[in-house]
């Protein structure tokens, strides 16, 4: 399809902060020093690389879109002059990334006030880059090839569906509860992939991603690359979820209501 | 290190059998038609791509090594007349695969009446290939690059440890709570990943990896790549696990001992 050219500026100026951010993560990727200097300090999920990438990203973005906001895990927020704001997680997935597995990811997307319009899931090792424009499409870059992106469209309820949470140790007392009921009734549960469950999703993988206590960095670049692709991502009470918060990400608008009905009484 | 012979040759060998198997998988890794069949027909880790995979390896080594046994997931065993048996799992995660991560991997050793000599753990969409001689070295492949593998030797205990398991939800009974043990001890824990969780051990990501219920070609192939790493890997016991069943595998033997503290209770 074709996009808006504003979209469509703003979704390839994303790629190239996507661009500049790879070498710096991959410089610490698997690097001993990076994770035994971690592990000295105790573990804290704020590497080296989530600062460098970070400050190569929001350099670009001050010489070449200084009128937008940007909102980034590691700085200071900087309000917009245009309307729309740069939300970043420069290492979403500090765990995987630290555990040395091909599974954490760079995030960035651009929202005005009605929510995220565009956005890049990319992870460098893999070389895979994520694009999402909300509702319109979305794509998936893969070493010089790139092709369009599509939920599973065939998952025909829980029962049949790949569930995905980073972690379900993380719900307590009713979330707990409820993503129980979820997750006992799934076919297939998958763990720790952070935003690449949501990659995944995109990709007709995974069926269902159910989480909570997500910040707005972590939340932003999942909307336009899920709702491209043809799914359904919102809060678990059904409404935006590009805040934060409880997420509940599904393939089909059916199993999107069928979470709910699970979800809803534990919402927020 | 230098290898004898016999050994060098071997992992060369094994080389060819992974290189062999990549484009059959490959074909199969996030296609639509294959996960939408597997759906179709219920929930069964076997796919076109484990059949595909163990075919064309049992091709060469039939052409190539046809004194040599085989041992594999997909098809009856073939005796050894040579005193070697090639022991191969051609897709090691089938849930990752058809969930679209990129964290199965294609698992193929070479063993003797003493245990596994040299493995391959092959990861054909990362294009990562970790190689092993047991206790003698471990190298990973990556698009051209080779370079030696080594474990994380600076933990300092299970309480600094990332661990990793394929499913908690798989252990029950005393096995079940000897896990528990260490799983609310540990600093970090990842699950889901079968044997890329040994190959992230002996990259120096991981630091401990326990399991239960696996099979000979789950577990042959792993035991290589971490004792050439620097690793320890045994059963729940302390004794030999290239037979499967009980695994856990440790990036030093301090680290090693004091798992096996949790787990003796439970062995088998």
């Amino acid at each position: 399809m074709t996009l808006p050219d504003a979209l469509s500026e703003a979704l390839s100026f994303a790629g190239r902060l996507a661009d500049a951010g790879r070498p710096v993560a991959l410089e610490h990727f698997r690097s001993g020093a990076a994770a035994d200097n971690k592990h000295a300090a105790g573990f804290d999920p704020v590497t080296a690389a989530d600062r460098g990438v970070e400050a190569v990203i929001r350099e670009l973005l001050a010489e070449h879109r200084p009128r937008d906001g940007v909102i980034g895990e590691e700085g200071a927020p900087s309000p917009s002059r245009s309307g729309l704001t740069w939300v970043i997680d420069p290492i979403d997935g500090t765990r995987a990334f630290i555990a040395g597995l091909p599974t954490w990811t760079t995030l960035i997307a651009l929202q005005d006030e009605t929510g995220p319009l565009i956005s890049v899931i990319d992870q460098p090792f893999t070389g895979e880059r994520f694009l999402g424009a909300a509702n319109r499409g979305a794509w998936l870059e893969h070493r010089g090839d790139r092709r369009p992106l599509s939920v599973r469209e065939g998952v025909s309820g829980i029962s049949d569906a790949i569930l995905s949470t980073t972690d379900p140790g993380l719900f307590e007392g009713r979330e707990a509860d409820a993503f129980s009921g979820i997750a006992v009734a799934a076919k297939v549960r998958r763990y720790g992939l952070d935003a690449y469950a949501y990659a995944a999703l995109a990709l007709g993988g995974v069926d269902l991603v159910v989480e909570s206590g997500l910040k707005a960095w972590d939340a932003a670049a999942l909307i336009p690359v899920v709702t491209g692709a043809g799914g359904v991502v919102t809060s678990w009470s059904g409404g935006p979820c590009h805040g934060g918060g409880q997420v509940v990400a599904a393939a089909t608008p059916a199993l999107h209501a069928e979470a709910l009905t699970h979800l809803a009484s534990a919402s927020a």
